[in-house]
């Protein structure tokens, strides 16, 4: 059974529209997203510390919405291939209680056997990887899908992911095709 | 640089030791560890419910003494090797916090982008693996180094190791010679 390391911010997790949300809040500014083509994560920002503040503050990560479509499908693969979850969470200490109670919450049929919160993810052993950075995909051995987010419009290095919709198409017609 | 990950409990830390003493806290019996030899970890005591509550307890992980000798080698290994922190601390989740504290006190020198806290280790791409878990060694691909606990003495499936006295002979001895 293949082996898939899925990626949870920016992925499973919607958070750019986290992003916009809090930055409205603060600045009573809605910024188009359109906006944030191409700058790296954060810094599509005027105020460029901003997102760095919000991932560092007690409740954004347990409050991140769920990217249209990760449920079903998520729980799609996790029937047809071995799942597992892996976060760079190590970065932010605070991070990790809520991102294993958003898990929960959200993905409940995801065993903690296939939780996996590391720093750099060069140590993840997979065949098929759905990231949202090239630093985690570049080092990877096996078969690469970015999925979109402003931040990495630019990057033209792997099979790109739209949405979980195309994630099922890429990942799940394939398998009926071969099953 | 060949990559080692290297476990936590029963191996950086000693876990054994803890459950001596909270063991002997709760029931006022100092058990002799040469009696919980071969038995499954924590089913050597004669409440075998007992160390599973400790564990479970807020402040078991985050006051876990050290084990002797492992500053200094992590140390070393750390200089000549590409050292990941790999801890099954998922099944736990009150841990994941008190175990980066404990890390950042005891080993300030590691990175977190070297920590990984995961379910089940088989997603670990390295070259060595340092446990005291049949079932973490088991599946994994490299050379396998077991740690001495009272729950592993009579596997004799991998290069022992008693000490990180042993550790660094079989580790930075060898790197010595090579170079």
């Amino acid at each position: 059974m293949a082996r898939i390391a899925i990626d949870m911010d920016g992925v499973m997790a919607d958070t750019t529209s986290h992003y916009l949300k809090y930055y409205e809040e603060e600045y009573g500014i809605r910024v188009d997203p359109a906006t944030l083509a191409g700058a790296a994560e954060g810094e599509g920002f005027d105020d460029k510390e901003a997102c760095r503040r919000y991932i560092t503050s007690p409740g954004f990560f347990r409050t991140l919405p769920v990217m249209p479509g990760s449920q079903e499908v998520v729980k799609a693969l996790y029937d047809k291939y071995e799942v597992f979850i892996v976060s760079a969470a190590m970065e932010f200490p605070l991070s990790l209680k809520e991102k294993l109670e958003w898990l929960n919450e959200h993905f409940p049929f995801i065993s903690w056997q296939r939780v996996v919160f590391c720093g750099s993810k060069t140590i993840v052993d997979a065949d098929i990887m759905i990231d949202d950075h090239d630093k985690n995909l570049r080092y990877f051995d096996g078969r690469k899908l970015i999925f979109s987010a402003p931040h990495n419009l630019h990057i033209n290095d792997y099979q790109r992911v739209n949405s979980w919709e195309e994630v099922a198409a890429a990942l799940l017609q394939e398998q009926l095709v071969k099953g």
